[in-house]
């Protein structure tokens, strides 16, 4: 059985609707297979995890989606430049220092890298 | 002798110029090299392939590059959300059922990724 | 030691900002891990690299991170096609002949692959 890794990059707002259909699409065809799909969110793009906004975000639809094993990521350089106050992030969300390491360094292992 | 593999991502209907720029300008570049290059397109990108429509295509050079060994492909799940009929699409075109999850085979067979 | 490879591919004038802060967060998060870092900039991004203009370019601060071993580097197609003189392209910038291959190369020689 072959497991496919998979890494999400989201660096602007207007790409959230069109990333989530790609990962739904994605976990649709797999089928029996298994895969790694993580989503990773720098610049503006982390503005999409904070719990006070009102954006056009399902969060019902993403915590599904976590719930099915989706890695949420979010950069803390992005968290930091756009004064997100941490406690604030959705609980299903996962920080790291820096997310264009985190991409280099999932690319090193294997993963695909997909920007939509 | 090297061979290539390359597989273009397309999710923009403005972006089918610079694309297809792309793909001409690495055909000139590896000479006597091999190369396979796939493009896959999903979300609206895939109304480009529609017959029935008049976009700016050149449909003329689209056929010449596949000539050339170019692989057009379309997401299936696409074509469903824009409700292109399959019948009216150009026959150089092949659909996968899903456009991420040929994305990410791709990769794991050594594709290198490129979004224009 | 771990050594990284990547490289950013930019392709539109608007996201220089947002790639120079990526390569400056991207140094500071390796700390003392090895990296090599190139930046392969095609179509209109090339123009960036015109010294005779006056974008919002910050000379300094690439000039800065060359010193650091951060590789700029300008595709030749894009060059003609923008009718860009060579010898008023900063010092600093390589030429290739095309940008998609240098893409492709790369990616082949183990190098992640990152589009802000």
């Amino acid at each position: 059985m072959r497991t496919y890794k998979v890494i999400f990059h989201i660096d602007e707002m207007n790409k959230w609707q069109l990333l989530l259909s790609n990962v739904r699409n994605l976990l649709e065809a797999i089928e029996n297979k298994t895969i790694s799909i993580e989503v990773l969110a720098n610049s503006e793009a982390v503005k999409y995890y904070d719990s006070t906004k009102n954006y056009d975000i399902n969060i019902n639809d993403m915590v599904t989606l976590h719930g099915k094993g989706i890695k949420f990521v979010a950069c803390n350089n992005a968290i930091a430049t756009y004064k997100i106050e941490k406690d604030k992030i959705f609980d299903f969300v996962d920080i790291v220092p820096a997310g264009v390491l985190e991409l280099v360094e999932k690319q090193s292992e294997g993963y695909a890298y997909i920007k939509p």
